[in-house]
């Protein structure tokens, strides 16, 4: 039965640099591949129930592991969440506010303007700091207008669309709220340093619809009754996350990426690998005489997202055709910024920046 | 690799009669199976832009077909939601009160009540009836209290847990919202009696973490703007329901089952398999002579999820064991219900009914 149609199989490697949805590890695709109809105790991981013991065993490893590879503090709730990231702009604020009026927002890119505007749905929010409008610089923390009133500041440490990332963790007299959803287990990071820390997993650690939440517990309980059940942390943070039926394929998945990362090494080896594909992909753009070009200063050029240009954008849409050719999928740059974007998440290989460079070198000798 | 440990492949057929997450249907998993790794233009589901040509044949498709399928006039919109049908509990409220001070809660079952409490955050409800504590009965609708000044009418027609079920949609005064999670698409149903109806996935159509939202033009608009924008039918109305990255995964698995029940002959068929389950689930409760009771009047006996109790907690334990090793799972009544609980949603083969038959019969007879 052919529910729908099937495309060839191809006998060449296809590399996906989707921005997000992004691509997992061949392993889990393996793993899942094998369990689908009957593994997990002669169920199929999808309709195991969710407070059953197939079930329960993934709740615990997978937040075991999670602390195991972040180092997270005891005193931080890890919540598995519905959805994406960006209804955490709108939860941070009906968690976090509490007594507060206001909180402050850096605007660095796309997404932490989204988290702004939402933000402002439910309080008078505050600008600290915007970096706009061409998103290709970080203003200096010491610049940005702190509010002592404010509740939290948030940032967004990688901007997917504009390929624009922090070095480091700001310094703020605030409690720090951090989208790591593009960045999230690329590499180590100190969470002892944030309040809160929000990621959509469809980047590095699973498919779309699901958000890791790790919020020390001085910030769960201070919502107010009249926002959804589901949008209080404490619902989360009572009930291991399954206030409800959470998204358990989804979760499932989740698991099993976070065992193939500490497989591979942990996050020491996951960030060298994710630093030598970008280095390796900057090279060839600082190489190509200014034909690809990168707007961003090198010091905060995205490890993850790396966004150039060519001379104009008939080159750029041929660029991307011939590169989907060859089996080179999803380059095209954000709808509203145009270029081309190649997302080197935790999942793609090195081989797969080795092809592109290779369509590189072949598309400019052709078109220069 | 293997990243969790695989079960033993058992030789003989498992029947999974979880109450949701429920089971797929083969072909359906067939067809992911095949799909996982490459089946998308090359690409795995888990990993097509959402805002690419693959994803949007998914949302066209499963539009359409879900259109036919229910038969769905054209001033209704379809909406993908992330998150359980829990989280409609609150936008139901947020979106349908407008400028209306209260609504009216039907509770016959657990589930209504949830969502009546959920309600009381946002609004003084009133309760039009309410059939506890046992749950065993549906009052008249001629007994309601109807509130003339409520803003919408909240009904369950199936509860899951208490196995209960309308045998035809009530006649109110009032805009109708119902949680259909339970039999959506378990049979045809007329659509336009309802301002609203809403699933979530995991019961009859897909994986948890996604449901759908059937909702007449008019009521979608009237939210306020202190509420997330993910919580604002509007923004799933405007976007084809992609404001945000929706779990496609997840959609593309209903779009697949959606395919499913066309390709079995649309929900007419459907019903009538359903029905036939369920009927000789009950037929075999009442031949047993008392030792299986169900304990709801026969007109209103869910076809979905069949209760029933042994003669003592002991014998109920013993059954549950005995059916996991003869490879029936997940028979355990709810929690908080205790008893037998056997869910036959659409993708419940018969031969699963049968083989449960078999065993109840096996067990009456070494335990009687």
């Amino acid at each position: 039965m052919n529910l729908i149609n099937v495309s060839p199989v191809r006998h060449r490697s296809i590399y996906n640099f989707c921005a997000g949805p992004a691509v997992l590890p061949d392993p889990v695709l393996d793993q899942i591949q094998s369990q689908l109809k009957n593994g997990l105790n002669g169920m199929s991981p999808f309709s195991v129930s969710h407070r059953g013991p197939e079930f329960m065993e993934i709740v615990e490893r997978s937040e075991f592991n999670l602390r195991t590879l972040l180092n997270i503090p005891s005193d931080y709730h890890v919540l598995f969440v519905a959805g994406g990231a960006s209804m955490q702009f709108s939860m941070v604020p009906m968690n976090l506010l509490g007594a507060h009026e206001t909180a402050d927002y850096v605007v660095t890119g796309q997404w932490s303007e989204k988290a702004f505007e939402e933000g402002l749905r439910f309080a008078p929010m505050r600008l600290a700091s915007h970096a706009g409008p061409e998103f290709n610089r970080i203003p200096a923390v010491a610049t940005w207008q702190i509010n002592p009133a404010a509740a939290f500041l948030h940032y967004t440490p990688n901007e997917t669309i504009d390929g624009i990332q922090f070095s480091e963790i700001p310094k703020v007299p605030l409690p720090l709220v951090a989208d790591c959803s593009s960045e999230f287990l690329s590499k180590p990071m100190d969470v002892s340093r944030f309040a809160l820390i929000y990621a959509g997993a469809q980047k590095n650690i699973g498919p779309a619809g699901l958000s890791i939440v790790i919020v020390h517990r001085d910030f769960v309980g201070l919502a107010s009754r009249g926002i959804p059940s589901l949008c209080d942390y404490a619902s989360y943070a009572q009930t291991q996350s399954i206030y409800n039926t959470p998204p358990t394929f989804s979760w499932y998945i989740v698991d099993l990426v976070l065992q193939w990362f500490l497989l591979e090494g942990g996050l020491t080896e996951i960030e060298r690998r994710n630093r030598k594909k970008a280095q390796l992909l900057y090279a060839a753009i600082e190489r190509s005489g200014g034909f690809y070009s990168n707007r961003v200063p090198s010091q905060l050029r995205s490890m993850m997202n790396v966004i150039f240009h060519l001379p104009n954008s008939a080159l750029e849409d041929a660029f991307v055709a011939g590169a989907e050719q060859r089996g080179l999928m999803n380059l095209a740059g954000h709808r509203c910024k145009g270029g081309i974007r190649a997302s080197l998440y935790n999942a793609m290989p090195e081989a797969g920046v080795h092809a592109l460079i290779d369509w590189m070198h072949y598309f400019q000798e052709q078109n220069a």
